[in-house]
């Protein structure tokens, strides 16, 4: 079976001056390799006929499929569109379905359209429409010389739709393209270097159809195997075992055997054990609550939570004694314990998670430098309290503090429900 | 004068199964930009040699520099350096300087080092060798042709320390660059191709060694000015002249003529009134706190929040009605608006923002879809509300909803204090 490669290429000139980090590369890339697609190259080019031109010259000599992002927005240095008809020798016409639903989103906004709105609609002849359910501009599909071409908007959700929902099915039906299967599972407390060491043995003993991939993300460690071949059954099967081998390897670090994140998994724990679940925040400001809430039906275990980043509302909100706050300060194991106590009673839930650290780049002192963490997770049993000492910037710090502390709170339900 | 190009090449496999998403691009192309060079195309290669050689070929018939970071580790996989030698012709040895170093940061760690980690000390002798500050592989150097390759590892902060101290000062003393000076606004309430439309006059009347970017991203706009030129000062002023007159176009939508996000701009302002801040959050579960939290400093005038996911706490803890719950519903014009006041007593702030939604997927009806939401801000003597439709994803709608709600305050406080 040959390897289907394909190119991406990411047109727009806030690629080149670095306004915008290209995060759609990276998930398409992932999407595809699940899907036996190896991605051999990756170009960006600006706003600029040559360089898009000779960029799908290039690509159509080193892959079968290119796939194009970006350049179709309505203003004047979007010249993809024009450029795609020419280059495929087709003439512009108006696609009624895009049209239609271009005045559909306009209608609901209630906002007049303009002459550039309509134009959106207007598509190659030579394209076959994908619909965009998600904005107004439409993805088109072009062959040429056994070459597929596809072209979708820039903004990633309008992007991540159009590939799931039409792009992969379709190559899907074009191509013969390997059986894939993944079995994945999250690692805590384990940096990606010693878990590669101490995975090296299984790792090299794998057979060359099975790959392992380290996929590390807010401290945490994803390990992902991938087999691929002729027979979906048989490698089901196969991989089946090498998981089960790579679990027992990973047992102390791992997190859960499925693709989840850490609040879903969290998440799908609270509601297999019918908890509850709050939370009282000081230095992530609301961070892990909104973790959380990003997961859809996460109003079944979730209530609410008070972000104290003030200390009158530690005081006043979760009961925090101005002693406590006076002698040990507010982050210490003393003030974390005294929140958990007070979010329980406050919001009425079966469990909480409370926090309370410095974020940086400001706040830090000798005995409490930046990046210091207390957390703590309890019922109304029990309370664990854990320090942690993050080293990153703010952004990474606040993360690195939510990520672990749900996982704390998972542990603890692991180990008292 | 001459517009001096560059390209970046990033080498390895991770980049293209998706593994990392390569941040690395976007601040090289900011710094380089800043300075005056132009990124006109960016390629991404796998550890692939025939790949890395045609992308060394290719790159330098486009540009005089040529960037490269990644595939300099010590593993197998990393051929980078090897590749590098043999394509400027050279041969290797041994760079004391690198030995030294490398020894250091062992001895550091207290780890005993392997043979591939001495290896690293080794470049082709046609190099000038690029000190590494902060990791064991060292950069490298070459110029062929008139063309300067720069090969550094794809470590961000081991990059960026190399670009800083080495690379950008290296350059200025090769090119004649030119001078480039940027000015910035936010716009909010205008879709992208309304905001194109309506200053479409000032944009084509702009001179060629000025232009105009549009960065739309969370259903803002940015508009950026761009010029170039051989005299600083005299940009300087003429880019002044541009931006006044941009600025009286779009004052209508303008929400901070600096380069700034709603939530530094809303900071900036709240101290600057010394006012403080609160919010009540329902459907965005935090993430306006978590926006307003991750600006440092925001301690000065935020105090905190209620994420009231469940309506017995916004009954509970913010007095919210149990009638008007009822009534109304939980998404409603009465709510968020008993939500601010319940709020404002609650945390005892001068002013707070209160929302309430359905963000999807599931939770929407025929009278309220999906994307509904009600935003209330005010103080303790008046209150605004708005309702919003946004039609996107779960994450999309809370990031849209946040956003509107800052900037709803701001409009507040602008016309009030």
């Amino acid at each position: 079976m040959n390897k289907i490669l394909a190119s991406i290429i990411t047109i727009g000139d806030e690629l080149l001056i670095g306004q915008v980090v290209d995060t759609n590369s990276a998930w398409m890339a992932q999407e595809l390799n699940k899907n036996g697609i190896w991605v051999g190259h990756r170009v960006a080019v600006g706003d600029v006929w040559n360089d898009i031109w000779n960029a799908l010259d290039q690509e159509s000599q080193r892959s079968s499929i290119i796939l194009i992002t970006g350049g179709l927005g309505p203003t004047a240095d979007d010249i993809t569109k024009a450029l795609l008809c020419q280059y495929f020798g087709g003439k512009m016409i108006v696609d009624e379905g895009a049209l239609r639903n271009i005045k559909k989103i306009f209608e609901r906004l209630q906002r007049p359209m303009i002459e550039r709105n309509l134009q959106q609609a207007e598509v190659p002849d030579n394209c076959k429409v994908i619909p965009n359910k998600r904005g107004t501009a439409p993805g088109m599909w072009f062959e040429k010389e056994g070459r597929i071409f596809v072209s979708m908007p820039g903004v990633p959700h309008e992007m991540k739709g159009m590939m799931t929902d039409d792009v992969l099915p379709s190559l899907h039906s074009k191509f013969s393209l390997p059986a894939i299967t993944h079995r994945t599972l999250l690692t805590a407390g384990i940096g990606e270097s010693f878990l590669a060491d101490h995975i090296n043995a299984f790792e090299t003993a794998l057979p060359p159809h099975i790959k392992l991939a380290y996929l590390p993300n807010y401290g945490m460690v994803r390990l992902r195997l991938t087999a691929s071949g002729p027979d979906k059954a048989t490698l089901e099967s196969e991989l089946d075992g090498q998981f089960a081998r790579l679990k027992t390897l990973v047992t102390e670090w791992m997190v859960i055997d499925t693709d989840l994140s850490i609040q879903e998994a969290l998440g799908k724990l609270l509601k297999e054990k019918g908890l509850t679940l709050s939370t009282a925040e000081s230095c992530t400001g609301g961070y892990i609550a909104h973790l959380i809430t990003s997961i859809s039906g996460s109003s079944n275990y979730f209530k609410g939570s008070v972000v104290s980043y003030d200390n009158g509302i530690k005081q006043r909100l979760l009961k925090v004694d101005a002693g406590t706050l006076e002698k040990t300060g507010a982050v210490s194991e003393e003030t974390v314990r005294e929140m958990v106590k007070g979010a329980l009673q406050l919001l009425d839930t079966d469990c909480t998670i409370a926090v309370s650290g410095i974020m940086g780049p400001g706040g830090g002192s000798e005995k409490k430098p930046v990046g210091t963490v207390w957390v703590a997770v309890g019922n109304h049993q029990k309370i664990v309290a854990q320090q942690f000492f993050f080293r990153f910037d703010r952004q990474r710090n606040i993360e690195l503090t939510a990520t672990n502390a749900l996982n704390l709170l998972r542990k603890f339900i692991l180990s008292e429900y």
